[in-house]
C-alpha cells in the first residue's frame, strides 16, 4: 500500500475519460488499472457507479479481476440530491455498494454553481455535504470531497467556499481536493487561494485542468502551497485541454523536488507504461510529452548534436533512464553531418566522411519528397546499408502487382492482390486474399516468399499509419505510410511516399519485408 | 509597429523548425511570418543566416516579399568565433548583411558549455561577446542576446552567468533573453533567479522550453519577477517537448493579466491563424491546445451538458470568442439527451424526446463500433435527419463498385474505379481514374452523377484522413476514414468505419456526396 503522507491520485477513468474521442470499455478500464497500479500510484479513481451502468460493471469486475499491489480504487460520486436523506438516495447507495474503500464526493463550492445548476439553497447544499460525507463514513468508507468549481467560487464568495471546506472535514472527509474546474487559474493567484485553504481545512488536495497551459505549475505550486494530495490523469487525458499530467507532475515532483511517490523502478517504466495505456486508449501518443514523449530527448539541431558528441548530459534536463526513455539523434535535412554520423554509430556503422556525406544529401532528397527518417529507422537503415556497402540485389525482385477491390452486387466485398516475384531464380505468382487491399498485398507477398524463405512467417506487420502531406488538395494529395513490423523479438518501422495510397503502402511493404530477411541473417544476393 | 515596453517575440521559424517533423521551405517560411504579423507579435525571428542557405535565401526574399504591418525581423546567429574579429567573421558578416533590423545573437553563459562545447576560455567568451554586440551595433542592427543555458549556468558558476549579462548590457545589447536552453527549470526556482538577473542587467527576456510541462507558467512566473520580453513559438513547436506556446502566453497576459499586447481584433483571430499556421508546417494541429484547440471550448459530461443549457459561462474560463473559438456540445456516448438536443438545436432542429432518445441509442451502438460523430457533423446531421424525417430515400442508389491498383510489368500505375448507380430512374455505369485508388472512386461517383446533379462539380474533395483503430493488429485493424469536403462556400466532415479502407472511405465519400446534395438544396425523393 502506497504511503499515506502525500496522495497521488488518478483520475484518467473518470475525468480522463471525459476527452473528445476517448471510449473506453470495462476492460480497457481495468487495463488502464493496472498499468497504473504497475506505475505505483496511490488511488485510482474508477468511474461514477449508478450513473453509469459501464462504471458499476467495472467496480463490479474489480473486486474479483483487479489485484492492485498498491492503489486503493475510489468510486466517484455526487452528493445526495436537494431535500433527500443521503441513507436514501439511490445513487448514494451505489457508491456505497461499489466495494470501493474510498468514495470520492463532487460538491458545489462556488454559491452561483449552487443556485444556478443545483437549484437549491447555500444551507441544503452544506446540508448535502455534511449528511452525504457522514454516511458514507459511517457505512465504513474513507470519504474524498472534490470542491468543484472552488477558485473561481472562492473569488465570487470566499467565505461560502471556505464554509464548503469546513463543513466538509468537520463530517470526516480525509481531503478536500480543490478543483479548477474551468481550469482558468495561473499559478500565482491559485498558489495564494491555496494557501488561505489549508489554514481552513482537514488535507487539502489539486485538481488541475490545462485551459491556460498551467495544469502541471498549477499542481506544482499547489503543493509548495501546502497541498498533500495531487489529482491528474495519465497522458494528461480530459476535457477540453486536458487534465494536469500526473506522469510530468509525478516525474517533476520526484526528480526534481525530491518526493518520494513512486519505487524508483516503476518511474524508469514510465514510458512504457505511458505508451501501453495509449494501446488501450487509442489516443495517438503526444511524440511531445515532457519526460515521456519519443520526442522528449530527441535532438535534432547540427549545433546540438555536436556537442552531444562531446557529452550527452550538457543538453538534457535528466538522465531520460530514470523514466525509462532515451536519448535519440533524429535524421532530418536540419540535423547535417553530425547527426547522421551519430545514428549511424547507433546503428553500428562507422561512416566514413564520403558516406556521410553522399547519405545527408540523399536524406535531404527524400525528406524534401515527403520521405520522413525521424520515424523510419528501418528505412533509414536500409538507405544507409546501400550507401555503404552499394546498391544490393535485393531478396527478391518485383514484376508487377495488382490489387483489386470490390462490392458486388449481392453486396459482398473482396480484397484480392496478386504480386509478379522472382527470387533465388524462380518467377513467382502468388495471390492473397485479405480484407483490405494493404493485408492483401501482404499476405501475396508472404504466400509468394514463404517457402523460399520460411522465417517470414514469424514477421507481422503491427501497425499501419497513413498521413495525407497536402491537407488541402484532397484525394489529390501526397500518402505517406508508415508500417510498423514485428517478429518474434523486435519491431521495426518503413515508410512509402507516392500520390497513391496502395502504391505508397507497397514501398513500406516491400522495405519491411526486406528488413525482416536481413534481420534473419539473410545476406542479400 | 508594435510598443517596444513589452516584446512579443517568436522563434517558431528558428528555434521552432528544430521540431521533430517539422520541415519549412522558404516559402512555408514567408507564409508563417504573415500569419504571426497578422496576430500582431513584435519580432519574428527568420533564422540563422550565413549558416543555412535557406534562411539566407529567406532574408533575401523577406526583402521584396514580405510586408509587415506590425512586426520586425531578427537575424539569429552565434557571437564570433574564437580567436577572431567580429569583422573577419563571415558568419557575423552574413547577420550584418540580412538586411534584418534586430540580430539575436547566441551566447554561451554557462561555464561548463563553455569549456566543453566552445572550447574556449571563460575570458575569450565575453570578449567574443563584447565584441560582437558592439561591431554589429555600430553597423546600426540592434542586437538582443540570448543567454544559452542561463539557468543551468547561474546554478553552477552565478557570477559567470550575471557577468555574461553584464557584458553583453555594456557593448549594447538592448535585451538579455535568459534561456532555459534544456527545459529542466521547474517556475518557482526560475522566478527567483529572473529576479537576480534583473538586478544586474539591461532589459531581461525569457526564453523556455516545455521539457517540464512548464514553459507557459516559466514564462508567466519570469514576467512576474521583471522579464519584458517573452519568446515562444506558434502553437509550442520546438525541438523535445517544444518551446513555449506563443500563443498561450500571449492569451494568458492579455485576458488574464491585463497586458495589452495585441490587437483585440488580431487576438480574436488567433485560432484561425494557430491553424493556418498548421496548413503551412503541416503538423496536425493539436487539438487539446489551451484557447486555440478545437477541444478546447468542448463539452461532453453529461453534467456539464445540463447546466450549459442554464449558463454557458457557468463552464468557460473566458468567452471563446475573445480567441476566436467556438463552444461545442459534442455527440458521444457519454454525453446522453442533453449534449443531442443541444447539437440538435445548433444545426436547427427540435427533437421531441422521443427522437433523443432514438438517436442516442443510434449514436451509442456506432460509436461502439469505431463511428466518431464529434469530427463527422455531416454524418451526425444525415442519422439525425433519418431519425427525424425517417428512413428516406437516397439521391442515389449503389449497386455495385470496383476499384483496381496496379503496377504494370513496365512500371506504370494504374488506378481506375467503376461505380454502378441507380439515380432520378436510370442506370449509371461510370469509370474513373485517378492517381489512387479514393480518388478514382470520387472521379467515378461525380463522372456518374454530374449530368444529374450540375451542382457536384463544385464539390471538392479538402482533407483524407485514415485512422487505424486498433493498433496491434496491423492491417487486419478496423479503419476508420474521416473526410472533409467543401463547395464554395462551406465544409463539412464525413466518416466511414470498415476492415477495409477502401471500403470505409466509399462510406465517407457517399454520404460526402449526398450531404453536399442536400445543401444545393436537393430533397430525397
Amino acid at each position: 500500500m502506497a504511503d499515506d503522507r502525500f496522495h497521488v491520485y488518478d483520475t484518467t477513468l473518470r475525468d480522463g475519460a471525459q476527452q473528445e474521442g476517448l471510449n473506453l470499455t470495462v476492460a480497457d478500464k481495468l487495463a488502464v488499472a493496472r498499468h497504473l497500479d504497475g506505475l505505483g500510484v496511490g488511488f485510482i479513481e474508477g468511474g461514477w457507479p449508478g450513473a453509469n451502468p459501464k462504471d458499476t460493471e467495472f467496480f463490479r469486475r474489480a473486486r474479483t479481476e483487479l489485484d492492485l499491489k498498491h492503489a486503493q480504487l475510489a468510486a466517484f460520486g455526487a452528493t445526495r440530491r436537494a431535500g433527500v436523506k443521503a441513507a436514501d438516495d439511490p445513487l448514494v447507495a451505489a457508491l456505497r455498494e461499489s466495494g470501493a474503500p474510498v468514495v470520492t464526493l463532487v460538491a458545489k463550492s462556488h454559491d452561483r454553481h449552487v443556485e444556478l445548476a443545483l437549484r437549491t439553497t447555500l444551507q441544503e447544499n452544506l446540508a448535502m455535504i455534511r449528511d452525504t460525507v457522514s454516511h458514507l463514513r459511517a457505512g465504513g468508507q474513507r470519504v474524498f470531497l472534490d470542491a468543484e468549481h472552488f477558485f473561481d467560487g472562492y473569488k465570487s464568495n470566499p467565505a461560502y467556499a471556505l464554509e464548503v471546506l469546513r463543513t466538509a472535514a468537520e463530517a470526516g472527509a480525509d481531503v478536500i481536493a480543490l478543483c479548477d474546474t474551468n481550469g482558468g487559474m495561473l499559478p500565482d493567484e491559485l498558489a495564494e487561494i491555496v494557501h488561505e485553504a489549508v489554514q481552513t481545512s482537514a488535507r487539502v488536495g489539486i485538481h488541475c485542468h490545462d485551459d491556460t497551459g498551467c495544469a502541471v505549475a498549477n499542481t506544482l505550486a499547489a503543493v509548495r502551497a501546502g497541498a498533500t494530495h495531487v489529482q491528474g490523469c495519465a497522458n494528461g487525458y480530459g476535457e477540453r485541454s486536458g487534465n494536469a499530467n500526473l506522469f510530468t507532475v509525478v516525474a517533476n515532483l520526484q526528480l526534481k523536488r525530491g518526493f518520494d511517490l513512486v519505487p524508483a523502478a516503476a518511474l524508469a517504466d514510465m514510458t512504457r507504461i505511458a505508451h501501453a495505456i495509449t494501446e488501450v486508449t487509442n489516443v495517438t501518443p503526444n511524440s511531445h510529452a515532457p519526460y515521456v514523449g519519443t520526442s522528449a530527448f530527441a535532438h535534432k539541431a547540427g549545433l546540438h548534436a555536436s556537442a552531444i558528441k562531446v557529452d550527452p548530459n550538457l543538453y538534457q534536463h535528466i538522465d531520460p533512464a530514470a523514466v525509462g526513455n532515451d536519448m535519440r539523434m533524429l535524421v532530418s535535412d536540419m540535423a547535417g553531418r553530425a547527426s547522421v554520423e551519430l545514428k549511424g554509430r547507433e546503428l553500428g556503422y562507422d561512416l566514413t566522411p564520403e558516406h556521410t556525406k553522399t547519405l545527408v544529401e540523399r536524406v535531404k532528397d527524400l525528406e524534401s519528397r515527403g520521405f520522413t527518417f525521424e520515424a523510419a529507422d528501418a528505412s533509414f537503415e536500409l538507405l544507409l546499408r546501400d550507401t555503404v556497402e552499394g546498391e544490393r540485389k535485393r531478396h527478391f525482385e518485383v514484376e508487377s502487382w495488382r490489387v483489386i477491390v470490390e462490392r458486388t452486387k449481392g453486396g459482398e466485398l473482396v480484397s484480392e492482390a496478386t504480386v509478379k516475384l522472382h527470387a533465388k531464380g524462380e518467377r513467382i505468382v502468388a495471390t492473397g486474399e485479405g480484407n483490405g487491399p494493404v493485408n492483401a498485398l501482404d499476405k501475396a507477398v508472404r504466400l509468394g516468399l514463404e517457402q523460399l524463405y520460411p522465417e517470414l512467417a514469424k514477421l507481422e506487420l503491427v501497425d499501419f499509419k497513413v498521413r495525407i502531406l497536402e491537407g488541402t488538395h484532397g484525394s489529390d494529395a501526397i500518402t505517406r505510410v508508415l508500417i510498423t513490423s514485428s517478429d518474434d523479438t523486435s519491431e521495426w518501422a518503413t515508410v512509402g511516399v507516392a500520390e497513391n495510397i496502395i502504391d505508397a503502402s507497397w514501398q513500406a511493404l516491400e522495405q519491411a519485408v526486406t528488413y525482416g530477411l536481413l534481420r534473419a541473417g539473410h545476406k542479400t544476393t
